[in-house]
């Protein structure tokens, strides 16, 4: 995607929902909210705007670090942004450092990026240091969602959350063929369009007992 | 299958590699083999004939609890029996407390019937009953290997292993278009001409470090 003019303008002056960075994120009240989500790599926001428009007494946390696509989910959400939405355009190796222990109660990873050469594992969101990250920011009972269309991103991602000790709580090969109430991005729908399965994943932090 | 007549003549008189119960198998002298592979549901035995010849040094254990199916397991190894094959006609649920603990090596469960109905998911060989005995009769780095073509048993069973706690070491979601050793049995020949995904995963007891 071309740099368009509109984008600098936009992000030298950010509608109030953007946040420069995740400091501000560490000090999250949640006694506001029933849950707190955070996206990691948002993409054009489709799934954060219509999530947090579907669950209105969840914050609902979008992250991505292309300013040109990030400029296009803000440009989306500021149509008809809610209260439950904030965003911020940072990368998550930088943003996630700033959250609190236990801030976040689901971290949702959409159509990552597959990385597939083998020296750019380090780089997928699944890989260990992330994970790490990931279990410090949950709540106890907290989990971890991913969908894919990417085989080989989903199967060792798999085996990453197996060997950081999450617990798998559901998994499902074939995820748009069952009935759910998870919103569709426009990006899966082209995946969806092309027969390709999508692939999901929940692990939890600790297990229930 | 209907009952042929020849197996009971051949059930009464079993060739001396079938054993009557597993009972025999507690005591294994572990030393002669690298490694003890126990199947359980062996079905026709393709897979323990094809393995056990493929792996001399490996001794490979066959179960298989339905006495028309295991007659003509024993039937077709007969005709090239190995040292290193033993062959059980018992249920594992009688067959599993006879073993020593940390006698076997690797469990493997090959197109293990799904029974569909949530009634039934009690039976399948990755319920908790049996993973908990699958993990009393590993050894300490002992490895769980299931492979099907049953999407719902697939996501089952990845559920079940890791709330048991087991570590996921290797998953696929699309197992025979990659390269790798593994025979083929007849029984899966079916599914793959069919252009239907074999599912496989590989469990570990305990983790390496």
């Amino acid at each position: 995607m071309r740099k368009k003019p509109w984008v600098d303008a936009l992000l030298e002056h950010p509608p109030s929902f953007v946040l420069k960075d995740c400091s501000p994120l560490a000090q999250l009240t949640r006694s506001t909210y029933s849950s707190v989500h955070l996206e990691i790599g948002s993409g054009k926001g489709d799934y954060w705007i219509q999530m947090a428009a579907k669950h209105p007494n969840e914050l609902w946390i979008g992250i991505e670090k292309d300013v040109k696509v990030a400029a296009v989910a803000i440009k989306k959400a500021q149509e008809a942004i809610l209260p439950n939405q904030l965003f911020v355009v940072s990368d998550a190796q930088v943003c996630l450092p700033q959250f609190a222990n236990g801030d976040v109660d689901v971290i949702h990873l959409n159509f990552s990026d597959p990385w597939p050469k083998k020296r750019t594992h380090k780089r997928r969101l699944s890989a260990s240091t992330f994970i790490d990250q990931y279990k410090r920011i949950l709540s106890d009972q907290g989990l971890i969602i991913m969908k894919t269309d990417n085989k080989e991103l989903f199967e060792y991602s798999m085996v990453q959350f197996s060997q950081a000790s999450l617990i798998l709580e559901e998994m499902s090969v074939d995820f748009r063929r069952e009935e759910n109430d998870d919103v569709i991005s426009e990006y899966e729908a082209r995946f969806m369009s092309l027969n390709q399965p999508i692939y999901r994943c929940i692990w939890r932090k600790k297990s229930h007992g």
